[in-house]
């Protein structure tokens, strides 16, 4: 089976033999990596978290895994009256399981190749109950790919101060990015305010350690940390200590680097392998980053997806990515992160021989 | 200040170098501890506690940490109608919180010197609504160091047989045995029917690692790991395959030797300063292993924790046990695992000044 399902990254993506020392050094430097510590996470790497974001380390919360960070934020913000969460359509699978699992009334916004279509937001927002928060994937967006540019990101910063919404900007693949100017985040633009952050090591390092995290505006420290504190003693630290191992000896950035040329690659054969094999009813998203290409290949995708796997490739179906199904039914997530480009280019022949 | 109120092992407890070069070793012998895995864990290390409860390796779910497996095992457990659970009176406090979260009706049955009332049990069980589960840690109980004898065990299991009533065992001290013979699990004695086992390697390896597991029924497999999908992709995977390395090398018996030795010196001096230093209104339980020691001081020991801690001394006021605090007002956790004997002969001696 050629896997254009698997949002993980192909193994050669992951330094082992690095983190092999890295996880060492971590424990034989501070053997607080193996005891109970704080619900915030392993302190050197709160601290350097800190400084990248221009906040105190007692506002970067690690858990275990982005996921798991970004599901305390979402419980602790939708603690109160308010259930309407706004999203954008599509939207990450598995942020919408999170806000199902804790009530929230999802909404999704449309999109175009910009990311998030800002005038439909403001209709959003000034229409129906007041939203718990906004959620958005701004950079090489999941399933997407797409990237909110800059104007946008400032019309969506203003947006939200003005009315007095939170912004939950979710950002793990945000160094993973293969073309242009890195673009400033949604939290730096807003100076902090009315923004968290979300954000992982899993792309940029390796998933299985599971450490990622959240830059929390000071008002909800507390109620994220007591959302936290309920659901474990300590996040696993050994991950933590040897992510921050890595940056300490200064091998983050080099391996970013050589992550980045692996993906670029196989960003550029799936680009090649599209306009040679799909037909012109087909079009698709061009990532400059990240781990996924989306495609409105003009068929129903439930129906295509099981004669794909049938034919040996696998792919997410759109409509896997909009909250109740609403959306997305000819379309479909093809990840290139997982596989190699001889594999883009066999799997999107037998794909387009499908269409 | 000298802590009683740490239930963490002291610091040479926790075999460091072993470990940093078991977190390496196991890196380099398998890459798959940094990719994402099955949501039930890393495969070796499932198949080796397959093996050691007798039951198939898809029956074992290791989470991040004994206390997060516990929580699916209760999310999974009291998905139904039936919201009362049966615990020991006193209980561990953070099962309380996480029962309480999850809005379980949470009713404590009585305890003497040789663990839980099962009369007291039995009469609970024939009034009232139908219990979800019953809780309880049945070896060196946290808070009260008591072990449920082998008689009790086996009428237990056949008491909650007879009336199709699940057990939740949270076992974690059990390796951390000082005195007596070891007793089988209620597991065991069930022949793994309608008993869910707990147990992790916080106390046997270290608490940063954060491995926990839980061993299940056939029957609650697919529910648990449903709840466990909803909460992550795959839990923290380099501190399983750390473990696994340990074991794998034959290091992890001798490891818990070793801890045993260590804690054994410390809950020795521990009850010979109570004997030398508590008046004779005091009485305490004399744990065969474990952490703890259950003290009942004969005064109010909310009121006297505040005065022990501006004297310097810390520990759990027994009310912390209890459902929304009934009962325990006159008692307190001690335990004897984070300090040094030299420690706990000076914090008894402070204490007993107070009293």
């Amino acid at each position: 089976m050629i896997s254009f399902a698997r949002g993980a990254p192909a193994p050669e993506c992951i330094p082992a033999s690095l983190l092999a020392d890295c996880a060492r050094a971590a424990i034989e430097h501070d053997a607080a990596a193996l005891a109970y510590g704080p619900v915030g996470g392993y302190g050197p790497l709160r601290e350097w978290l800190g400084e990248q974001h221009a906040v105190a380390p007692g506002q970067v919360l690690i858990g275990n895994g982005g996921l798991q960070a970004l599901g305390f934020v979402a419980e602790a913000m939708l603690a109160g009256d308010e259930r309407r969460v706004l999203v954008e359509g599509p939207t990450y699978d598995r942020t919408l399981t999170i806000l199902a699992r804790l009530g929230a009334d999802v909404e999704p916004v449309p999109m175009d190749a910009e990311g998030l279509d800002l005038d439909a937001l403001a209709a959003a927002l000034d229409s129906g109950p007041r939203p718990a928060f906004v959620y958005t994937i701004p950079t090489f967006q999941n399933p997407s790919g797409r990237t909110l540019d800059l104007d946008r990101r400032r019309a969506l910063v203003e947006l939200l101060r003005d009315r007095g919404v939170t912004l939950l900007e979710d950002d793990p693949y945000r160094l993973v990015r293969f073309d242009g100017e890195p673009l400033p985040t949604l939290h730096e633009l807003a100076g902090g305010v009315g923004v968290v952050h979300a954000s992982s090591f899993s792309k940029t390092v390796a998933p299985g350690l599971r450490v990622g995290y959240v830059v929390l505006p000071p008002e909800l420290v507390r109620a994220v940390e007591a959302v936290a504190v309920a659901a474990y003693i300590t996040p696993a630290l050994l991950g933590q200590a040897t992510v921050w191992e890595l940056i300490r000896r200064g091998a983050f950035m080099p391996n970013v680097e050589r992550v980045r040329a692996l993906l670029r690659a196989r960003r550029d054969a799936m680009l090649t392998a599209f306009e040679r094999e799909l037909p012109s009813s087909a079009s698709w998203s061009r990532p400059q980053g990240g781990y996924f290409v989306w495609a409105d290949l003009g068929v129903d995708t439930e129906e295509l997806s099981a004669r794909a796997a049938a034919a040996g490739v696998a792919f997410v179906k759109g409509s896997d990515f909009f909250p109740d199904g609403g959306g997305g039914e000819t379309a479909a997530r093809l990840a290139y992160s997982f596989v190699s480009p001889s594999e883009i280019d066999e799997g999107v022949a037998k794909l387009a021989a499908l269409l």
